[in-house]
């Protein structure tokens, strides 16, 4: 299959492409670097050392015999060249991973939130309409989020991206209904991609587009079969408060022996799957698109929930590091429950690696490995949701900087 | 009250800001004049005779003794200027109109729905993203469309934006819950306003933001008692195939003894208010916004709905002038149910203008009146849902013009 990658140079997009390339497809990975960018802006660096892309490329090529491509192109912002670019390249399947996809950096500022919103945006609806106009049957398989949701209801498991309603008549009885799942975002970042969901309805809809829509859990792990082949496939690892999920910055606090940081209570329940399992999803995904005036196809692409608190005693068993709490710069919940469907993905074959088993190998191979590199003052969680939890979160910032200065 | 009305200078804005200015409130129209560059760009100018901006608040201020100002700022493209604007303004309610809001004109061509997307969700989330940055208690009141809907299903009232249903838990019971309703956009402009939902969603439930989304259905006629006031004052009148509405081309046809032109059957129901029903809609909601922490407000914006062939009924009973089908330019059902609750409004007091009573001065003192204006070529709707539709209707498009040279 011939297949563009956008946002192939990001977490998500470079095991992806790996994956792809190496069971046989054609690939060529499309992006704008941005995530390299953000990286520069924040003075922050991914914890494993990575080459530029067209330097992994060189060494995927001389790893595996096979040759990706790399075009450099802003999809939200040159909608001209995405047109023409695509119009000579005509993939089979694209995958849109092309979006700013941490939800603290979302939230960090107006500058950050109207990047956010207008970027991503742009970058999915610039590549739908352009298939439109050029008549391409392109298959879309977009990465979406768990947070699309929010928290399941008590009692009830949230379904893959549609939910059985009953809805009142006027003469009083009821009649059912499928709808797309109410949203129930979180940041700005999650807001973004329930504004996807919309767009992709739409499209399917009007224009008998072709699309799957993956609900992601926060995904962990570093290596894939791929990135292991060679030092320089390595995939990045980000351990900084903006773009570090929750699992890393423990793994981190553990490397360098630093108390494990639980915001809250630690009650939340998140969604999880590793990165290999996330590659394999995405196979499976592009393996299975939905027929001509389907509405979107939607996978839970998750494996586990787990509670904070209980991911951070795992972590912490493992490591002998003990667990301090501190404000949370999230608004939310205290304590949420998360019941999720993922069984379209598990019919279609997938064997889930789990954070018991993956964890360890996490810890050593990679926190320690490269705990050299960890810069300390990067790990706090600094973005807050609104200018009240900002205020909260700065103090008690200030304390721990004051703390490793001891 | 001071009040900023973006888009003031547009349909609804104008007549808008008059309403607010006479009922004694502190005005400032932010524009880009988008509007008139785009009937610049299409070729074709309102059926009145439309003043600058400026010479319009020259002449208000001299009929009314009221000052309104003008700024001119794009509120999608310059976020820092809108920024710094709101900071120094400081409006208790702002009126968001600053949107592209034509379906057809959103179906045109790749170029006109990027454009319709990017434009409508950054002006939307710039003005969200600013009055959090700043802190403003801003009554943030914008306009929605009837559109999220979509149609009404069988039997059952579309309620004000949100509806109750009854979901399965996982033990086989059901629990209730309030949903906003769930959209069903028929073009890229209507899923903008949907999108645009989802932002005041959030902003409401994580800034605390007071948001009033008002669901208009097709607005008709063009004198309120201020445009009456001075001819220089009239409001504009579309009657071009992308920004004309169906009732807006049956009475320009009328008038100039063209067959109205109904495309499919007619059998499509449409919801409808008067200008002057949608200006004292609009000062209504300004005056009664939601707590802080309220969910937005949604009201249905609508007095009637009709069929689209019993309206022309309508109007050829009262002009003579026959009926006519085209095929539809539209992705749509050939017939649809529309039933809509608007009790909040007519509660607070709206008394409809209805268009049995109303649309014979519409007939004789606009379309008529200006009849020398129309530029026959620019009627028929010439922009396509689909490349598909695109096809069937040019070539009765060309018979159209064949027909009228003769």
């Amino acid at each position: 299959m011939r297949i563009a990658v956008f946002g192939g140079d990001g977490f998500v997009g470079w095991p992806t492409c790996l994956h792809l390339s190496n069971a046989g497809h054609e690939i060529t990975i499309v992006d704008n670097l941005s995530r390299r960018r953000i990286d520069t802006e924040l003075g922050v660096q991914s914890l494993t050392p990575m080459d530029s892309i067209q330097e992994r490329l060189r060494i995927w090529k001389n790893v595996s015999g096979r040759t990706m491509r790399f075009e450099l192109l802003d999809i939200a912002e040159e909608y001209t060249r995405v047109k023409l670019w695509l119009d000579q390249y005509r993939p089979d399947a694209l995958i849109h991973l092309a979006q700013q996809r941490a939800a603290p950096y979302s939230m960090k500022n107006d500058r950050s939130k109207t990047y956010t919103v207008n970027n991503n945006v742009a970058a999915t609806h610039n590549l739908l309409s352009a298939l439109v106009e050029l008549e391409l049957d392109t298959h879309f398989v977009h990465l979406g989020t768990m947070g699309v949701y929010g928290y399941s209801d008590v009692g009830a498991t949230i379904p893959e991206g549609y939910l059985d309603v009953k809805i009142p008549a006027d003469d009083g009885t009821d009649f059912q209904r499928q709808i797309l799942y109410p949203t129930n975002p979180n940041s700005v970042y999650h807001l973004t991609k329930c504004l996807d969901q919309l767009m992709f309805a739409f499209y399917a809809s009007n224009d008998l587009l072709r699309i799957t829509d993956l609900h992601q859990g926060v995904v962990w792990g570093t290596h894939t079969d791929q990135t292991r082949r060679h030092e320089q496939l390595v995939n990045r690892f980000d351990y900084d408060g903006d773009y570090g999920t929750v699992l890393n910055r423990f793994l981190i606090q553990a490397a360098v022996k630093h108390p494990l940081t639980v915001h809250g209570t630690g009650g939340q329940t998140r969604a999880f799957i590793h990165i290999q399992d996330s590659v394999r999803c995405i196979e499976i995904a592009v393996n299975n698109p939905p027929a001509h005036g389907d509405r979107p196809k939607i996978f839970n692409q998750m494996t586990e929930t787990f509670r904070i608190r209980d991911l951070a005693k795992l972590v912490s068993d493992m490591s002998g590091v003990e667990i301090i709490n501190l404000p949370n710069p999230r608004k939310e919940a205290d304590e949420n429950d998360l019941k999720v469907s993922n069984k379209q993905l598990l019919e279609l074959g997938l064997e889930p690696v789990t954070l018991r088993v993956g964890m360890l190998e996490e810890l050593v191979h990679v926190a320690q490995k490269y705990a050299h590199r960890i810069d300390q003052s990067k790990i706090p969680a600094q973005s807050a949701w609104t200018h009240e939890l900002q205020s909260k979160i700065s103090s008690v910032v200030d304390i721990s900087t004051a703390k490793r200065k001891r």
